[in-house]
């Protein structure tokens, strides 16, 4: 029996399958171009693999969430030119006759920490996982479901107090100007320094105000879900990076509330090589199969 | 057979005993003075009732809501003189044999507007309750559970991207200064105009100030859990002010999320005379019951 995952992104699709372990079987990475030819590749991945059982779709969005609606499983209003008002989960449904699990790529990520730490720690059973990449966004589990009730959590636009140093950014979000993602997502180096965020050392101090935000973010998330862990990845991260969050994130707290440990409460991803929302599509394939 | 409701405040113990259907059949109000003698008051109306079968409490806080921690039923580290590290479920067990619910006040007011409202809407299973007034809290309700895996949320202490007409006023927490509950807690009236709020009238640019706030608070609520209502009780709130803050929610959200009907998204309680609380004990104490 193998289990499917899709992670699709605005730039790749990850596909792959994998073993009752989670253990990735084969994979393929598509170039995410039309949906037609996109949809069509990924369907035909899937096609070889006779022993598919289940699969799971983690998109990037905005996508329908809300099974009671006529849109259920399309890719909604995306900046990503041709995407919108697309029928992703349909468009494979009709090609793949398996039972197949429908959510965001955050969720994805998320699911797939959460599984993976709780196999050491009984006691987890919330989480966030913010990327930070070309978007931010945030996938969240308390008592041990997915939050989104009208739909997914977008933690990536909300607004922040403004770091004195940096009162001038206008931000890059379309519709927000300066939300978070508008304020710290990849591109920002570029809107700001005229430079790739790979090449800003990590002691130019737009890295501080960065942390400043991060930091708002982690501590907004501690404030609203009081979760037992929060996990940052996405190309702008970096453990040291990090560190600064860190600092930034207690120097805003100022001890209002107890955390244990710092360093295991915000962190980076726990399964290496960008493989959280693979996994985490295992799980959530696997968990479907035992449902039906 | 009654159930039995506490609402702790930092001024005034509701206390309240109710039917089946929770309507209200005695009721006591005691003043919060020191923990001994508010608790022994507390404790003597409830044991006039012979028939009483459950009780719960919501309670002001920070409180210990953990049930592994030794501290659970606490009051931890209050600002209420006296208050800090009382054992409250400990001493109203000792004397009161049924079971006893415990939460924090903004937890019972959610339940009880969510119970309330759930009647007439069936696809109602998430929901926020800020209350705004001598403090700001909220309590939050997922898929029909309270969220808080580490404790309980703290929504008032976010941070906020500060209204041009009022970078200088420094806030009022002692904890984060210019946090949610520093810039719009019923004393920030007398901290900006030296005049108590119920003197401010509403076409007071203050208001506004106010309103951009809130606004964010809304929008950071529903970015973070997609809720399917968020209301809004506490001393400062008034239908004329929740005005301001749809519109500016309206501005801030910017189309990003589609919301069907910004009147009743945001909202002030469906239970008259800040009775949600009492609503939502009565609620939370039967259950228990239909759980032991």
């Amino acid at each position: 029996m193998l289990l499917g995952s899709i992670e699709a992104g605005g730039t790749k699709f990850v596909c792959a399958v994998g073993n009752n372990d989670y253990q990735i079987v084969d994979s393929e990475i598509i170039k995410t171009t039309t949906p037609d030819e996109t949809l069509t590749k990924t369907i035909n991945f899937f096609k070889k693999f006779k022993d598919l059982a289940a699969l799971s779709i983690a998109s990037f969005g905005p996508i329908e969430v809300r099974k009671q609606s006529s849109k259920f499983g399309y890719i909604t209003d995306t900046p990503k030119e041709g995407w919108s008002n697309v029928n992703f989960l349909g468009t494979i449904k009709k090609s793949l006759d398996v039972p197949i699990y429908w959510t965001t790529d955050v969720n994805g990520s998320v699911y797939g920490e959460y599984i993976n730490l709780a196999k050491h720690d009984v006691n987890l059973n919330s989480m966030v996982y913010y990327t930070i990449g070309t978007g931010v966004g945030a996938g969240i589990i308390i008592n041990g479901q997915f939050v989104g009730d009208m739909g997914h959590p977008e933690l990536g636009h909300i607004k922040l107090k403004r770091h004195p140093d940096d009162q001038n950014f206008a931000g890059i979000c379309p519709y927000h100007g300066d939300c978070l993602e508008g304020l710290v997502a990849g591109p920002t180096f570029e809107a700001r320094l005229n430079k790739k965020g790979k090449d800003v050392p990590l002691d130019n101090h737009v890295w501080d105000i960065m942390a400043y935000y991060v930091a708002q973010a982690a501590l907004q998330a501690t404030l609203a879900f009081r979760p037992s862990k929060l996990i940052f990845g996405g190309g702008v991260v970096s453990e040291t990076f990090l560190n600064k969050v860190r600092a930034e994130f207690e120097n805003l707290l100022n001890g209002y509330i107890n955390i244990d440990n710092i360093d295991d409460y915000i962190a980076i991803p726990s399964i290496v090589d960008n493989g959280s929302a693979t996994y985490g599509n295992f799980a959530l394939a696997d968990e479907l199969l035992k449902k039906v």
